[in-house]
C-alpha cells in the first residue's frame, strides 16, 4: 500500500524556508507571490496489514514534530 | 490561488534521507514498511493572474532541481 504523508508547519509558525523561497522568488523577477510555506512530503510503501493506528503512530513518534507541525495522510 | 508543489526525488536517484527515515522506523518498531522517499511540499498564494507558464518557471528555476527532481503542481 503507498503512502503520501504531508507534513506542514502549524499556522502562525515561523517558517524562516518558505521566506527564503518566497525572496528569492521575488529576486528571480516573479511577481505576485504572496506567501510561501515549506513543508515535507514523505512517500511511504507499507506492507497492506499496516492499520491507521500505526500509520498515525508512525507520524507522532517520527515522521512530524506535532508541537509545530501538522500531518496528513493520503492513500495512494 | 493557493498552490501546492510536490517536489520527488526522480526515480533511481539515491535517497539518504528517506533511507535514514526508514531505518529509524524499523528501530521504532515499526514493521512492514518497505521504502520511504522523501520530497518537499512547498505551498504557494499567488495572484489569481498568474499564468501556468510563469509557474512551471518558478519549479524549474527555483523550487526543483530538474536534473534530479520531478514536480507537480496542484490547484487548492
Amino acid at each position: 500500500m503507498k503512502l503520501r504523508i504531508f507534513v506542514t508547519l502549524k499556522p502562525g509558525v515561523l517558517d524562516p524556508q518558505g521566506k527564503a523561497i518566497h525572496k528569492a522568488l521575488g529576486g528571480l523577477g516573479f511577481e505576485g507571490v504572496n506567501d510561501v510555506r515549506a513543508g515535507k512530503l514523505i512517500e511511504m510503501d507499507v506492507a497492506d496489514a499496516t492499520d491507521d493506528a500505526a500509520i498515525d503512530d508512525m507520524c507522532k513518534k517520527l515522521l512530524a514534530n506535532t508541537v509545530i507541525e501538522n500531518f496528513r495522510v493520503e492513500r495512494v
